[in-house]
């Protein structure tokens, strides 16, 4: 017996311990997000502690990480099959995040700026798979420095490569020696969701103290 | 006479040079997004070089920043507001980045690490406005860890704080003296979206590289 399984409750109570309304429940019950209750009588059910979780989880993906539906489930389905590698269970989160992928031809700059950044993470030595995601936002990122005329090398994301090489290295030796399975794939997922949101915040507010740093107080530049 | 305005172009060429389609060029124009062309002879207008960067400018914040078209409309009226200081018009950006507003009432757990993000950053002495949009996604960040039951204290985010410091220091010195309005502008903008994005990328990148390292070969963690 889970020891997080103790306490029972019915959908309505579930409902009020979550702050999450009875029909979305429902909905997330019949998408297949959340696992059916211990079936009770007159047709009610009971739903324990891993309900409870299961609910902040999918909540969390979905405000926090903007997943749909469909997505949720894979990542759901990944985190549940207990036969599946930790390190595929983060594969399909980052599907789930990622871009969808091409649905018509890609153009000439994309495809270019796309072997540049396959050349340059062969370069760094990074063990990522061919149909990783994440390839194609940092393509788009160096085709948009170029179609705006700046002439930017695939280089210029080295300084980012070592901190995001670093701060990655940091947080995977955060998870400690003997975590079970479910904590170490939820806090890869919550570390790749969550975290991502707050790095993403700090570098906003870390630019704004710069730039008040830097140009406040009304200074003006040039005259361009 | 500005020397980006040297080559004049009909709608049609300005369109197929910058690959936007001239009825999508045209509701820009409608919107206000873009400056009008020359008037010429026939009911025509001739575009140059400033329409052209411009339009790659729009798209860029669409499709990487993924901005609406009244909050490019606010992004562009900031840059061309000569009189705005470059510190303001960065506001403007993140202010049309950042989530919107709230519009009901806020939870209690919100109201409380909304609380803490702002004496994290008042205690990382940090020049950063009481209406900075990054503030909300941060405390979003943590109140999402919280509802997992995961404990973390608003400290958790100082690791990534300080990396998020170091690198807008070192973004910001990029900047050369001399640069113009213009440019230091745009790049600050450019730097705000395109690295951004970028960043995010090679973060999930290098988590699928320590992932690998240190869970690959279908190395099952325990039995949880």
């Amino acid at each position: 017996v889970d020891p997080r399984r103790g306490r029972n409750l019915r959908i309505s109570e579930l409902s009020r311990s979550s702050g999450v309304p009875v029909p979305t429940i429902k909905y997330y019950l019949r998408e297949g997000l959340l696992p059916s209750g211990t079936p009770m009588a007159r047709n009610q059910a009971d739903y324990g502690e891993d309900h409870h979780h299961r609910l902040r989880l999918i909540r969390v993906l979905m405000e926090v990480g903007g997943l749909g539906v469909a997505s949720v489930r894979r990542v759901v389905e990944a985190i549940g099959n207990e036969r599946l590698p930790i390190h595929q269970v983060l594969g399909v989160a980052h599907h789930a995040l990622g871009p969808p992928l091409d649905t018509g031809p890609v153009p000439e700059d994309v495809a270019l700026a796309r072997s540049e950044v396959d050349g340059f993470l062969a370069d760094l030595g990074w063990k990522v798979s061919e149909e990783a995601p994440a390839r194609r936002p940092l393509a788009d990122a160096l085709v948009a420095l170029r179609r705006l005329g700046l002439g930017y090398d695939v280089d210029a994301f080295r300084p980012y490569a070592n901190l995001a090489d670093e701060l990655a290295g940091w947080e995977f030796g955060q998870v400690r020696a003997g975590t079970s399975r479910a904590d170490a794939v939820e806090s890869a997922i919550v570390g790749t969701v969550v975290f991502e949101a707050a790095l993403t915040a700090l570098r906003r507010l870390a630019q704004e103290h710069h730039s008040a740093t830097r140009f406040g107080r009304g200074r003006i530049l040039g005259a361009g």
